[in-house]
């Protein structure tokens, strides 16, 4: 049994540590170790800055980012076109989109995706809010921004049931080979994809 | 830019979140996130724990382990033979040598080596401490537990230089092939050291 199981607020640092994801045993101890020697300072701002996010975050009211007021950055901005939705399933998936620095779109964030196994049905997720915004005229197409898992594909195809009917365009994202990967890993249903997704050069 | 940066209790989160050992920006960006969705009542576990760890945990008196009171696990355990010290760079390699549930001898930690290139000198370490233990009669042996490192094997031969005189015995850990480990992947060095510390089976 290791030694510091007798320090008890110790052990529970390296306990809570744990359950971070991607965070094991042995990250935990080395963070547990590094949290008790950094400068009063420094402890202060970090528990300050996990305190002040989690009281200060909510989500945005029309798209379900998070944000720090009543509308996140990217609804707040006039200059979106707010004739383009694209579903995502959590906040993280809009800046991985953001980063490319080449949409201007608006996106909507379901908060999870469909999933029976683990108990997760429509209810739980934000497909209510984006019914809503879909009522009007303004949107034109909705864009399926989910990962192509089964529980993200079930999802898309889901949504795309419920909104095809209001006369709304609902696209998914291209299939292919990721660019920059090389092909001797790439597995076989994507590269089957890819070549029925070729293009002219 | 990634969008969360015009949420400022967001981006200070992560942050904070990614001056910690081993979390990069994508690891801070996914903490940062799960920090925010995770339920109140482990958030607040969560910085409880950071908080009461720091403020209950100090260091033992008597050879700088980490302890929730005067005394550490280890030298308050009466059966621990006192006569051999094990001197480590910093707590958790104590629990490096107590999981091997092997020894009974007793620790002094460091709390780093000797580093003239990062400005740290004797009197930044604990070995006032050490040599203050040594004083008695009680000690016969002074294991050097560090890392063979430049800095570390610089610290073991500083301290023994000052410890011999004592006439206390100073010894070091044993060069060698790790336990498990493929020969292929050992240096020269390790290997040619395994060699000189053949025995015989």
């Amino acid at each position: 049994m290791a030694a510091y199981k007798s320090i008890p607020p110790l052990s529970v640092l390296v306990e809570q540590l744990e359950r971070l994801p991607g965070v094991g045993h042995k990250s935990a101890e080395r963070l547990a170790y590094h949290v008790l020697t950094m400068p009063e300072a420094d402890a202060q701002k970090l528990t300050g800055a996990i305190s002040n996010a989690r009281s200060k975050i909510r989500y945005c009211s029309i798209c379900c980012n998070l944000s720090d007021s009543e509308l996140c950055p990217i609804c707040s901005d006039s200059s979106r076109d707010r004739s383009v939705i694209c579903v995502v399933e959590d906040p993280k998936d809009i800046f991985a989109f953001e980063k490319t620095n080449e949409f201007n779109m608006t996106y909507h964030v379901l908060h999870g995706v469909l999933s029976p196994m683990q108990n997760i049905g429509p209810d739980d997720l934000k497909i209510k809010e984006l019914l809503a915004r879909l009522s009007g005229d303004e949107v034109k197409e909705v864009i399926m921004g989910l990962s192509s898992t089964v529980t993200g594909e079930a999802t898309s195809m889901y949504l795309s049931k419920l909104i095809k009917p209001m006369g709304i365009k609902v696209t998914r994202l291209g299939f292919g080979i990721p660019v920059g990967a090389d092909l001797e890993y790439a597995d076989e249903v994507t590269l089957k994809r890819s070549v029925s997704t070729r293009t002219e050069i």
